[in-house]
């Protein structure tokens, strides 16, 4: 819980004082809530329950934030893992994820990376969500050489436009992702591609910061679709992640609650209504769970008046956090101090020698001024795990607040 | 030099043979000439000389490409650095640039930096280009405390719009870089700024990736016009840097040898003619100097059809280059081996869970296979300084070959 103590007039996470840490740690860092990480999380399961989700597997997409004491913090609730790389993959294992709660996603996966998730466990990996039949062919093979049949969902393309920033929307024809109804059914009986793997499931994934639940809806409906035409029934439906974040605290985004309602009344409508299989339902939720437990501290290193521009230059740059740059991104900003001082609007900058170096552009704020701290809001996904050494610069650290209030480099 | 070897049918960067590096090493990787590298200064140093610019000091700007070994071969060049950051400076000294050659922009220097700075030789750096009178004072304070005078330019802000990408455009009066003339010419005699600094130089910086040149006559101008308004004399002039490069290959952007002509030009126009004052120049190249001399060389995994669509998937992605995700930038796309195969509209996208990780769309190439090879051009100047760890990758190596044709790791 993030709150200005009344007392110290100090930003307090979890009952600790950003300042009293700030002033020990170097900024500028990342620092997570673990209470927040899991009343997420729990959040997110809870409203499936509620919604009568059959089964629901959560798995939490590591590419948000792949941080160890974030991922061990959500393997002790039971969360499995939505994972893209190798990287990830060991990531996941070395946090304690059992492989049997492990989807791999993404259109480029390497023999390399195959080999590594088929070999993490007897059964490998709960699913291979296959992104082209060229994967297909190329787990199929593997999995013949290490005598084990590889678990198999296919990708379905929706072919559905979703509204989001066009760099995450990813269920269009045109992308990358997925494949087309047409070729999955043409493809069903293919000895090339079924010898060694089994087709357990089916999965979507639209795109990510989806805040309208119509393309879901649209979506969910050509999965159940495309099920009912091949006539088989499967283990579990993979309806992806992208559940949006409310980062302009507009509180006209779509809840967990309404997004599981969503779901359990898409499938209602479109497959149980129809057949007798009842498949579980597998989540891959990253931003709903990561994103409000991050926070970003950075230090004013100095203020700039030029002309009608006031600027505070903070010691955080995009290379920390490039949300903003990369996807013109709100985050809400706060000083972490309460402060009687005089409303400017303000742009706060960084030290990075490019425009785009911009966490937030004419926001009213009290007036800054060196050495001042602020927290960039909601930042515990895509924030650390898109950092780079831009300008030579070190990447930020990180920090945890566990739930018992105990604050640890991570 | 680059070309496809009429008798391998590969293609060979100053007589190596890509394919063979390839093969050896594990892709994706950057490559650097250090031919094309000296060429590119040489070329740009010569243009200088043969406009009679007043003895150019050529600084190259790191943050467009800081590796050790392209930063070592422009120093024996005797080229000095454009920094921006403590990482940066230490970077330039232990590649043997002469701190007497070192300009230290950007508006967030830290206090541990301008010491660093201050402290990297007895007369300092060559000058600090202050980028608003807090920092000046800060600097001004510092170097009291290390009984030093330092040496600086102050940046002017021009106040001038550029045609480049809105995030690289840094020299507008809402942008946070530099200072406004009238701001500079009411605190020129206030001792909190000047005791222990020395005005030796202004300097203008109006954005990167610049293609036309009526922008920089135009800053030159306000230059020169503040310069005389002050009614000193300064050491040198620092014209910045920006110069663009021929991505598209429509060779209509302006050559080394125009810019410095329009340089030439205006310094003689808007200064020379007014007053006896004779500046030398410096220049804050980065671009112009690097981004020819690099290739990301990355390899197809799989290739994928869907609908109308061709796509190669290649294994390298935006977080081993991001220019084309963050600003949209185009870079030539050159499959390694001749071939004869048939020309397809393809996709060039990456491993990484995002739409945007793309590395061309629509490029007309012969139709690719699964191992075949490609190098993505000019991919020197912001390509692996820009790089990431996202979705848990290693970052790409780096690897050069010397002028003597040697391959080295970098």
């Amino acid at each position: 819980m993030t709150k200005i103590n009344d007392k110290s007039k100090y930003l307090h996470i979890d009952g600790v004082s950003i300042n009293e840490i700030a002033v020990k740690l170097k900024t500028p860092f990342y620092i997570y809530s673990e209470t927040t990480l899991s009343e997420n999380y729990l959040k997110f399961k809870e409203a499936a329950i509620e919604n009568k989700i059959i089964n629901p597997l959560i798995c939490f997409a590591l590419k948000s934030n792949p941080n160890k004491k974030v991922v061990k913090s959500l393997a002790k609730l039971g969360a499995g893992a939505d994972i893209v790389s190798g990287g990830e993959l060991k990531r996941s294992l070395e946090c304690g994820i059992c492989p049997q709660k492990i989807v791999f996603s993404g259109v480029g996966k390497t023999e390399e990376e195959i080999n590594l998730a088929l070999k993490s466990h007897k059964n490998g990996i709960y699913s291979f969500n296959v992104e082209s039949f060229e994967e297909l062919e190329l787990i199929n093979k593997l999995a013949a050489k290490a005598k084990k049949t590889a678990r198999v969902a296919l990708r379905l393309n929706p072919q559905v436009q979703v509204k989001t920033h066009k760099h995450i929307s990813t269920g269009f024809k045109t992308h990358k992702f997925g494949l087309l109804r047409e070729d999955i059914l043409k493809n069903l009986k293919q000895r090339k591609y079924w010898s060694h793997t089994s087709l357990v499931g089916l999965s979507i994934h639209i795109g990510s910061q989806l805040t309208c639940l119509k393309a879901t809806d649209k979506a969910i409906k050509e999965l159940c679709q495309l099920a009912l035409e091949t006539g088989k029934s499967f283990e579990f439906f993979d309806v992806g992640g992208g559940l949006g974040v409310d980062y302009e605290r507009t509180k006209d985004k779509p809840s967990c609650f309404d997004y599981m309602k969503l779901v359990s009344n898409a499938l209602e409508k479109y497959y149980y209504t129809r057949t007798n299989d009842r498949p579980r339902v597998v989540f891959e939720p990253g931003r709903v769970i990561s994103a409000t437990s991050g926070h970003f501290i950075t230090k004013v290193i100095r203020t700039k008046t030029s002309g009608d521009c006031f600027f505070a230059i903070v010691d955080g740059g995009m290379n920390d956090f490039v949300r903003t740059s990369l996807y013109g991104a709100y985050h809400e900003i706060i000083p972490i101090k309460k402060s009687k001082r005089k409303v400017v609007s303000t742009d706060i900058v960084g030290p990075i020698c490019e425009t785009a170096d911009c966490f937030g552009s004419g926001i009213m704020l009290p007036k800054l001024m060196a050495n001042d701290i602020i927290s960039v809001s909601d930042v515990g996904a895509y924030g650390h795990s898109m950092s780079s050494n831009y300008n030579m610069r070190d990447k930020p650290r990180e920090f945890f607040i566990s739930k018992k209030g105990k604050v640890s480099k991570c």
